[in-house]
């Protein structure tokens, strides 16, 4: 296990074992209840209001945060509080968080609308425009595709929206992009859903940034009135300073891992063999996530290969790994023979370029293989 | 910090650190997300139904588990999936997850119905029954009040409820008895919630019991369909598998835990000067919580006196200790010189008898003192 090179970091990635020991007091120490008003439990609330401050000065003074259980409880708080009246807008690119909950409503008989993809899983703007109209209450925008790392410039995607129609509410799913790739949102984004497992803090912790401005959203989870009334729930206090942690560790080395990211998808795209597969991520695609085909394979062969020598893949987003085809790039038109290869690598910071070149070597003698054997 | 006295365990519990020492792989080694489909995401997912397995066997073969982010979730998980047509029953005894849930939907025009308490905090079932009708579509009954441990029989009221509408869908917020009090939900109960940090778990981790016969429950968080399309969003497997050992434990030790639970109790009874209290939880509550007030003083100043001298008690559930009032002993009819002074005494498993009688002391010392005072 020690010796396993881990490229599924989309999917979920290892805390980090600073952030554990920085936030492990509030599971013993200052184990108390956050919303208790003995000092104890005021400590602990100044302590969460600290995190809320670092998570604000990593993404924008202007927002808020209320801190979630997940990216897809961010995602939902946004998406349920407006998707009542009207109608709304997303992307074929949605991770299933966002394209789950608005096909819901529209199975319910909401009009929910679905913007087509570009080939490399940005959304086709003109696409997503042309769907806008006066009664359109909510847009919902992915910043960094879960599958592809396609990029959606989400800051001017918000701007040529509220062109059209200033009222509406623009949400970005930001789960692949916050603390990845160098983002400031401008005043046209209303909502921002982060995740803290995707950048090493723990599962079971999520944000959903909110625009100062913005004062329309309803709380999703009702109860006791945490959160400021917006996330009833006792305060995950640990999750939470983990979340901090890691969102500061991040923050601080934000260039460097990025630009170690871009080194890394750039050698691994120029390693692998192009006669075998088909890149479905572009050029300007986070460089955190490259998707490729390895047209006429299966991905899970692959990965099962792969497996045994010690290098984890992904083939797809794990929540949709049961279905056979992403539901994603079916949309985009890619065939059969491509659909069934797709595999998406991911990294970390802590990826080498050692560990792609073993990549890299492994996927093209195992393709190779496996084309031969097909051959015979 | 090390010599402080905590009573006030129904806020919140210290975890186990034998919990936090088993699950902590989960963090490391086995960080891996539980739907991935390589084996160390096998792995994990088999851990987690092997977690799924000790709750079920802690509470009852013939219910399924969901694993939710908190009580409060597992609550509104339960109301929102039923309460869209017909109407709806609970009491006024109810912790704010399923009261302002209910609330919530009755302020957009929904007929939700509270049943009024007895002075004890339990329901009054005659008036419980009475609102239900051939509409109702759904029941929810506190099994253990928060505030002052007033215990239910959800299991008999289930039972009669159903014998006027045998369509209606019962649920019961467990949160303060599972582990705590003796319980085998029979047939009649459809849902069930429970917190992890309630008993020695950690915060962000519930559950929601499911009776496997009931078909209609529709998932909250909607994405990528994880809990078997139940509760959507990454597996919290570490806080899972936390709250696997934390349940585990507290059902191996059950009743040792819950006769030194009444111990406490009765000596805490016995010793506090009935002079200066007025008791509100009744002999039948449970003798993890103790409802009481110092007639005529305010709890919150008694509750700075004995933090002062290191001992910590709550002054009604902390989700609701904004208010100046509970609103649930409001309803009861108690006077704002009661009200004023209530305080909540909460035990945990680690509480001994010498913690209560510092308590007692402490109490009989300060109102006395606090009496005099006023009289001058």
């Amino acid at each position: 296990m020690t010796n396993l090179i881990y490229l599924d970091n989309g999917a979920t990635t290892k805390p980090l074992n600073s952030a554990i020991e920085y936030a492990s007091v509030y599971n013993t120490e200052k184990f108390f209840n956050a919303s208790a008003l003995y000092s104890q439990g005021l400590d602990v609330h100044k302590d969460l209001l600290n995190a809320k401050k670092t998570l604000i000065n990593a993404f924008s003074s202007n927002f808020d945060v209320i801190f979630t259980s997940c990216g897809t409880e961010s995602d939902n708080t946004a998406i349920f509080s407006y998707l009542k009246r009207g109608n709304a807008v997303t992307t074929m690119g949605e991770h299933s968080a966002v394209y789950n909950a608005f096909t819901t409503v529209k199975n319910n008989g909401y009009d929910a609308r679905f913007a087509t993809l570009n080939s490399d899983g940005s959304v086709d703007v003109k696409s997503l425009l042309s769907l806008i109209d006066k009664n359109t209450v909510f847009v919902s925008v992915v910043h960094v595709n879960n599958e592809t790392g396609a990029v959606n410039d989400v800051n001017k995607i918000a701007r040529l929206v509220k062109e059209i129609n200033p009222r509406i509410v623009f949400h970005s799913d930001g789960v692949q992009a916050f603390m990845k790739i160098p983002f400031k949102p401008n005043e046209y984004i209303d909502l921002y859903s982060v995740s803290a497992h995707k950048i090493n803090g723990l599962k079971g912790v999520g944000a959903l940034f909110k625009n100062k401005k913005l004062t329309t959203l309803k709380p999703y989870l009702i109860g006791g009135g945490q959160e400021s009334g917006y996330r009833s729930g006792t305060e995950n206090s640990f999750g939470i300073k983990v979340f901090e942690f890691a969102t500061k560790f991040h923050h601080e080395n934000l260039n460097l891992h990025y630009n170690n990211a871009c080194e890394l998808k750039n050698a691994f795209l120029k390693g692998i063999n192009s006669e075998y597969f088909t890149v479905i991520s572009s050029e300007t695609s986070s460089p955190y996530i490259v998707c490729l085909s390895a047209n006429g394979l299966r991905g899970e062969v692959l990965q099962h290969m792969l497996e045994k020598e010690g290098v984890i893949i992904g083939t797809g987003s794990a929540c949709s790994s049961k279905n056979r085809h992403s539901r994603m790039l079916e949309s985009i038109g890619y065939s059969d023979l491509v659909l069934d290869g797709v595999i998406r690598i991911s990294f970390s910071f802590e990826t080498t370029l050692s560990d792609v070149e073993i990549l890299v070597k492994l996927l093209n003698e195992k393709v190779s293989k496996l084309k031969l054997t097909m051959k015979v």
